[in-house]
């Protein structure tokens, strides 16, 4: 992989089929809880008991929550996207709960890199990231569109 | 709109074309720097100065707030869908940033709805979910699928 000379991956430095692995974050049910007050204040983020009779059947934390640790994960990736990881959108699915004391991982794969015509600073880069459990089950993918520069006549050089 | 003994919707009570309205959310900037610390810690959600030389060219929320903040809203509307705001996942697009001192609020509509062939209990409802500033600009758009019990044979019943 070519680096850039500050250490940071652009646009030429990505091809598709590459792959990433983040850190891992571990969570506990005080963190589950303390986003749920803050963002989404529903029963089965809140309370082991209340959530025990709900669609989760246990404690779980807001899918949210879980992609904001993803993107947590993702920008402390080393080497980082010159200019940061910065997000247009995506698709974002969650195919089962994440449960206190899952410890999370994020798998990265570039799917396309697009050249921008009338920006031609930049391209937009397809990456999709599955965030997996210490099982190894998915709990979420995301496939995120991200806007980043070409190192060549990018203000980043 | 047919509301149940409970107070809550169910997949009876929702039609395509549906429309709901969220409160009010007032951003500021330390909200901003609060969640970045957290899960998105890059410089244009960190710190106006640093921000000023970014793709952003100033301060501005992360997306993942911003859906955060959208959750919110959402799970705090009334009348509440039977058994919460679940979602399966979905499409998010943020077409333009959040700023500071923004106040934000969701207006939502039901997009379609099919109930469940292999769980007769529920369905599922797509609910296109527009974040707004306080200038009526478009800031986030969350297609989003949501699982919504039915009344009848239900277990909210």
């Amino acid at each position: 992989m070519t680096i850039s000379k500050t250490g940071s991956l652009h646009l030429e430095d990505l091809h598709v089929g590459q792959r990433f692995t983040s850190a891992t974050h571990t969570l506990d049910a005080e963190q589950i809880k303390a986003f749920a007050r803050q963002f989404d204040p529903q029963p089965f983020h809140l309370d082991e008991q209340a959530a025990a009779n709900t669609f989760f059947g246990g404690l779980a934390a807001s899918g949210w929550h879980v992609a904001a640790i993803t993107m947590k994960l993702l920008v402390s990736e080393k080497p980082a996207i010159a200019g940061g990881v910065i997000g247009a959108g995506g698709e974002i699915a969650w195919p089962r709960p994440t449960r206190p004391d899952d410890v999370l991982r994020v798998e990265s794969e570039v799917i396309e890199i697009k050249p921008s015509r009338s920006r031609p600073e930049r391209g937009m880069v397809t990456l999709r990231s599955e965030t997996l459990n210490q099982r190894d089950e998915l709990v979420q993918v995301l496939t995120a569109k991200l806007v980043v520069p070409r190192r060549a006549g990018s203000p980043q050089d």
